[in-house]
């Protein structure tokens, strides 16, 4: 008997109301709505929970429309450093890459590493160093185009990804960034963090995360969530809510996508907006931002 | 009323059988348990968790005797990487560095980006960056004196680690890597990740791993320690050795050292040996490789 089947994207959380009136939030709703609808008639195909989250995640990167891939933001030093992870629920398979820096695809090195290494995080210029065998195009410094150039003052915190349950019942959850703008170079956020950014486990659900990086380390966010839900039976709604209030009381704030092996979705913010969008497995789809 | 104290340290797990006979255990061990006497004596004084971690680690690290510090071994290009990671579980606050390549005590670096820093990880140069601001030397890459130079093919999977509860009831947990001998350049294990070698959550416990770091990594194991002693009630020893088990089911190896709020210690492991001392509540010492 096939598994349910469900699927979320998020394009990262953070003070969108700033951007209301410029157009940019029907723009990026526009393209989850069409991204959320195209990846789940592929599940209905029988394409893979693997395949359905790294397209997912590099049709965000190419977008241009979110801090990853394309729209990332330079750094401190004024270069762009990207981070990605994505972790396979079916025998807890992972792989990610850190401060990177000219890779058009982060997420297809950071598959590479899942099936290719025998490592699980490869940082710096040795991540760079993977990017043709990883499949990614090679890119130069200016490709980037930084997504929030309508100038803010408030820190970017954007990173996008994605959780999927294909119908033999594998959970993947991916998540990519190119960091904060004007972080400290150097810093490494949760996005490529194995159980902070990104968690998936066959039988119980997966989880991708985004929002100040810190907090989702210092709280072991994503596998916590998977933890909550595996030991104490808590819906997805129950547990995110329960490490996203603990993240608010430290001070924090962000968001995150979670999916449980019933295909029940909870996609939880504690900003003024969070890019996202998914269809449960019961078919329902939700599409927004604020 | 005080907290019960308690502190555990590592030296790593791993074959160590393969050293018998030449005299390199009796040396480990004659230091661990001198170290662990007097950093006991210390908390006993009323130091903090936090400072008496650090000096364990330190002390590890300076000794020559295990994978950190200056012991620490090559990596597959020829060059010494650190990584180290502190948490302390009172306010959850957490430090990392990774890729590093000329600090003489890495865990400094880690406590200087949780005390001075607004991140939690920092990688590769730039984390060489922080080195005199941190107050540890800065050192030539011959400083570096790869302790399992009594040649074996065997990979080895040094790592050091302290848990300390004091008498404020403060936990803090510590870990500091060379890596593993001619490790892949650019890899990072479990070490510098907190939630994977390293997480302390005051009123819950400490953790500390050492071993095959991407098991640890895909487990989230430290955190998830954590998570079963805080959701589920689990005594250090029942959890420890359920995520253990987890890691031997899917190919992996190693250990880890664990306290609990009440001073409750474990410190197993499935490879043939680990380096380890302890002082419980109690005031039971236990000192041992094998």
């Amino acid at each position: 008997m096939p598994s349910p089947i469900a699927l979320a994207l998020h394009g990262g959380a953070g003070n969108l109301a700033r951007y209301a009136g410029t157009g940019r939030l029907e723009l990026a709703e526009e393209m989850l709505n069409n991204l959320v609808r195209t990846l789940h008639q592929g599940l209905i195909g029988g394409s893979s929970a693997l395949d359905v989250a790294t397209l997912a995640v590099m049709a965000m990167e190419d977008s241009g429309l979110f801090h990853a891939g394309k729209g990332s933001s330079p750094n401190s030093k004024g270069y762009v450093e990207l981070d990605a992870s994505i972790m396979n629920g079916r025998e807890r398979t992972a792989g990610s890459i850190a401060a990177a820096t000219n890779m058009k695809n982060p997420i297809k090195a950071a598959r590479y590493v899942m099936e290719q290494t025998q490592q699980v995080l490869i940082v710096g210029p040795e991540a760079d160093l993977l990017t043709r065998a990883s499949g990614s195009e090679i890119v130069a410094p200016d490709y980037f185009v930084p997504c929030d150039e309508v100038g803010v003052a408030l820190p970017s915190m954007g990173t996008v990804g994605a959780v999927v349950l294909d119908l033999s019942g594998d959970v993947v959850a991916a998540t990519s960034t190119g960091g904060t703008l004007r972080k400290r170079a150097g810093r490494v956020g949760d996005a490529p963090i194995i159980g902070a950014g990104t968690y998936a486990v066959n039988n119980v659900g997966g989880v991708s995360c985004t929002g100040v990086g810190e907090y989702f380390l210092r709280t072991s966010a994503a596998s916590r969530v998977i933890a909550r839900m595996d030991l104490l039976g808590e819906s997805p709604g129950a547990a995110s809510g329960s490490i996203l209030s603990e993240i608010t009381e430290m001070g924090g704030s962000g968001g995150m996508i979670v999916i449980d092996h019933r295909g029940t979705v909870a996609m939880p913010y504690s900003t003024q907006g969070m890019y996202r969008a998914s269809i449960d497995a019961r078919g329902t789809i939700v599409v927004g931002c604020l």
